[in-house]
């Protein structure tokens, strides 16, 4: 249960109804975990652990609080966050030439950089300790944010070497620039921040890859031994686009599937129009999903969800953006995840299936499947001896009856990333949080005035 | 703008972003409402509502929150409220036989008190200032509860005089009695607590409702001016019985409509499975609707909400009962409403629209909509002058770009019913919150050891 550790460092939370989420899903009603250093040195009944720590530096009563792994959101786009609301309810054209292209191409390093302060402040707040980027421009402003937030994630510069109607001030590179910048982020950063940060290969989407990218990405990323971050079949035109200019019977998974660029490191985001061939490919491949539900609902479609965890897949859960998604809560996506999964099966049999996606499994999405998409399963996820320190203190307040049912991002209390507290009793510990918003809400109005977006008024301001 | 009021008597909450929802969709972006009594006496530019008060005996300084008008549940089981997290991921039989009925048909009037107090709580968290009672036994404990409160009510006993399947201790009772207890009800409790309390008429369900009890509850709610609510075509099944023992082409609303039962005092719960046609019934009949979004995807399916608002029929929303929706906040209720009914724009276009359901139409569902659905749009539903004053303040935190889509139940921070706060700054004004609360598990754990239900242990609990 205890690993050899110097007992005079140690923390030990105790006293919690501790939900390791590993292999035999163990929960601890009265029980604790002792922290040594970064990693995680015991598990059990609080009696256990606190007797083998008698020495501790110091304990923490949990006071019948609940105790879980720190949630992973495998897709987040951090420097979306100053673009909260300025796409909502516009049909998808408006949403990407007249308001995401016009504000990312308008980007500064420094916006960038607020951005993912804002983003991360709000990522801890609803439990997340690790995060996957989905893309951005600025790779070395994000890792900048993240060393400061004390958070762990996998960064990923978006890459395009081809496709029409981007920004003119946003050109497409060459598809040797694409690789060559994206080593040099993985040689300047991966690893870094106390080993926190890893840099990911990104790959924006099919409609603006090559071949030579997507092939020479997946040779890149497995040389490095990293990830590869990519949006996969998200709506129907883009399977219909591959479909005409590829010669194949069904979208961007079987395309990808025909030319090998199928591997484990690939987190594919929202993979919403698959078919039960495309599934298998998945599954043979061993690639991972990553399920947005409420960017889903909002822009997508549903995904199959049910069909890919029944037939083995490995689906994680995201938030995307904040102007895809707003709330920017991975404790609601757990709920949307178990609600609009159950909704699905209306359309397949005929009548809802209240037991399709239950609880656990959600949890499970959240914690241990998300680290496997983000390949770090091996030190996080789960609450195991010899585990990075990555926790979550849930207050139930008002009773709690069901973790993924009840809980909302109001009940998380405390985060614990890497053996340390970046937020205690709902404080922002390594940051100015009232400074951060302030700053940001300045730097979201001057880029959207420099971006020459203008919200319509939807009510009659006076 | 003013009414005549004696301005000694008169509150002034000014400087705040006042969204008034009437009908010209007016928002002060530095607003005020001048409260006198329990009623609105002035809306308008914070400058002109002070000046016309220069001696009111309170101002209140909204420093840039928001106010809106109190929100309206139109489907809340409050006597189900301890039940809640009993019936997850269960099947529908299960969930009935297994679970609700033994849960319902062993409740005490003390334990309806109980759950009743609990649901209010949580009912004012999330800024509802009106429900409507779906149906439950005790209408008098719900009355005693609703009073304390300070909320705003249309309470409905649950009623049925047929139908198999029922629990032994909860047997139907004759039509006569049906209708009798109900008249005694409204006898007893209408119109009381200042006039926050109204009586309706209540039907479980067509299952359980012969067609005498059907009009005659018709012809006594009219008789007595008030409303009648009733869950329709919540599932398949309901639809598939009605026409196989009713001997017409399409489920409840089409045999409702042939008989004549459907009035502009009917209110509609869920309404899920219903055809063009019955949309139709119910706009010609202007039969309301609470749509509830939670409920509908763990339990029902997708009402065509959409098709329903595009006709014309007026649809509100509703949380049901805590154990098919577990959170129970109306907040959550509006962004599930936004996102599921963008979301299944996918089954019918073939890709997700998300101009569908905009937000200032589920800001509508939730308060004007709410108010037209318990018959008391004449009062309340939006802030305008003579109305009474139930309001909701939003503390906005993090930026909130989008009421809708961005405020959580954690952002409402005050809450007004009838001119008297209910909540203030978070904390419940007219009862020990954490009294009722331990009350409230106590009650639950014994009612559930009582009716025999035992969970399933979902994961390994050591």
């Amino acid at each position: 249960m205890a690993a050899a550790v110097v007992a005079d460092e140690v923390t030990v939370l105790h006293g919690g109804v501790v939900v390791t989420m590993d292999g035999g899903f163990r929960v601890f009603r009265d029980g604790a975990v002792a922290v040594a250093g970064d990693r995680i040195a015991a598990v059990g009944p609080s009696a256990d652990v606190l007797s083998s720590f008698p020495r501790a530096a110091a304990t923490v009563d949990l006071a019948g609080r609940i105790l879980l792994p720190g949630f992973v959101n495998t897709h987040v786009h951090t420097s979306q966050q100053l673009a909260r609301g300025i796409a909502d309810d516009v049909d998808l054209m408006t949403w990407l030439h007249g308001r995401i292209w016009p504000y990312e191409s308008h980007m500064t390093e420094e916006d960038s950089y607020a951005s993912t302060l804002l983003c991360g402040i709000e990522l801890i707040r609803s439990g997340v300790t690790c995060f996957a980027e989905a893309g951005g421009q600025y790779v070395s402003e994000m890792a900048r944010a993240v060393e400061l937030l004390g958070l762990r994630a996998c960064l990923t510069k978006s890459i395009m070497d081809c496709g029409d109607g981007l920004p003119p001030n946003w050109s497409s590179c060459s598809t040797d620039d694409c690789i060559q910048s994206q080593k040099d982020l993985y040689k300047k950063h991966h690893n870094t921040a106390d080993g926190r940060i890893r840099i990911w290969f990104g790959l924006r989407q099919i409609m603006n890859a090559t071949d030579r990218l997507l092939l020479e990405t997946r040779d890149a990323a497995q040389k490095l031994n990293t990830g590869i971050h990519m949006h996969i079949a998200e709506i129907p035109y883009e399977n219909e686009l591959v479909m005409r200019t590829k010669g194949i019977d069904h979208g961007t998974v079987t395309y990808l599937e025909k030319i090998d660029f199928l591997r484990s490191n690939l987190l594919a985001a929202h993979s919403v129009w698959l078919n039960k061939p495309e599934i298998g490919h998945f599954l043979k491949a061993d690639v991972k999903v990553s399920h947005c539900p409420a960017s889903a609902m909002r822009m997508l479609g549903f995904a199959p969800i049910r069909e890919m965890l029944d037939s083995g897949v490995c689906v994680s859960l995201g938030t995307d953006g904040a102007p895809s998604n707003n709330r920017m809560s991975i404790v609601d996506e757990m709920y949307l995840a178990c609600l609009i999964n159950k909704g699905r099966e209306a359309y397949i049999t005929g009548t809802t299936n209240p037991t399709a996606l239950p609880a656990e499994t959600v949890l499970k999405m959240a914690t241990i499947n998300g680290a496997k998409a983000v390949l770090w399963d091996n030190e996080i996820g789960s609450l195991e001896v010899g585990k990075k320190a990555d926790m979550v203190v849930v207050n139930p307040l008002i009773c709690i009856a069901n973790i993924v049912y009840c809980m909302r991002t109001e009940n998380i209390e405390s985060v614990m990333c890497n053996g340390r507290w970046i937020m205690r009793e709902k404080k922002i510990v390594n940051l100015n949080e009232e400074e951060v918003i302030a700053s940001a809400g300045k730097r979201a109005s001057d880029l959207l005035a420099r971006a020459g977006i203008n919200l319509p008024n939807r009510m009659n301001y006076l």
